[in-house]
């Protein structure tokens, strides 16, 4: 079980928006080089965050994205699902249904235990993912970040920005 | 992010084996048969569960698998990293190194924030499914299984094992 990459460019990608002054915005091939990451796979994520409310584009020659909401108003959940959808990690088949002691399906009173049980961790993983915001990864990130690095990448936005 | 069905398949047998009069198996050809799922992957995955203890194989013409051990004694969380193994669904792939401001790996002190947020949630996510054992599966079997199809399994394992 696996997320795609996608997951963590685009978290990376949120927490730089985050930090963005007032009325900025980046392209995504902008913070595809920021991150040495392949731009035409993250244009195509952030086009996924853009279709999920999370970030929005403006246009023009100093466009490109920016958040679409305050950095404390959107969740690890959100960004997630953005990229991963809603769907369960565990896909029943109802494989209790077939084979010889197989029954019609209108006798299945209820959905398949094993299917419950594992949907329900999928929702405590959903769960504790909605707990933690953009905002306090930002804040990871500021406290975290080598000082050197934290000079190189504000140097590296003026250079963008003037 | 997607579970294999190979997890669906084995808790489904896991349970079956756990309501198998004392000292008997089931090869997985029989297994599959009674699940109607293709018993070559099945196989594969048996030996999974088998290389992780959770069943052990018996030879012979009434040969077969069994539990290892009792079902109260096995965890959901066991039965499904024995498929999907240990590691975390997140992949952090260290892209803040990367880029014009990355800095020298020894000035990052700490893993990076995003990357231990998401572990966090998928070491939430094996917590939840250690919570429930196998015993407790075949427990909700036991109550939810229509009665019809409860004889017909029952018919069915009596003609296997006379």
């Amino acid at each position: 079980m696996k997320l795609s990459e996608g997951v963590e460019w685009t978290l990376h990608c949120c927490t730089l928006l985050a930090a963005l002054p007032e009325g900025k915005a980046m392209s995504a091939k902008k913070l595809a080089e920021f991150f040495d990451i392949p731009p035409d796979y993250l244009a195509k994520h952030m086009q996924q965050m853009s279709n999920a409310g999370i970030v929005q584009t403006k246009k023009g020659p100093n466009g490109g994205y920016s958040l679409a909401r305050s950095a404390r108003d959107i969740t690890l959940l959100e960004m997630v699902e953005a990229i991963d959808g809603r769907t369960s990690s565990f896909k029943c088949t109802e494989i209790r249904q077939r084979g010889p002691s197989g029954v019609s399906p209108c006798q299945y009173k209820t959905p398949c235990g094993i299917a419950r049980t594992m949907r329900k961790a999928d929702q405590v993983w959903r769960y504790e993912l909605k707990k933690t915001t953009l905002a306090d990864l930002q804040m990871l990130g500021v406290r975290e970040t080598p000082p050197e690095q934290m000079i190189k990448a504000i140097n590296w936005l003026k250079g963008l920005f003037q």
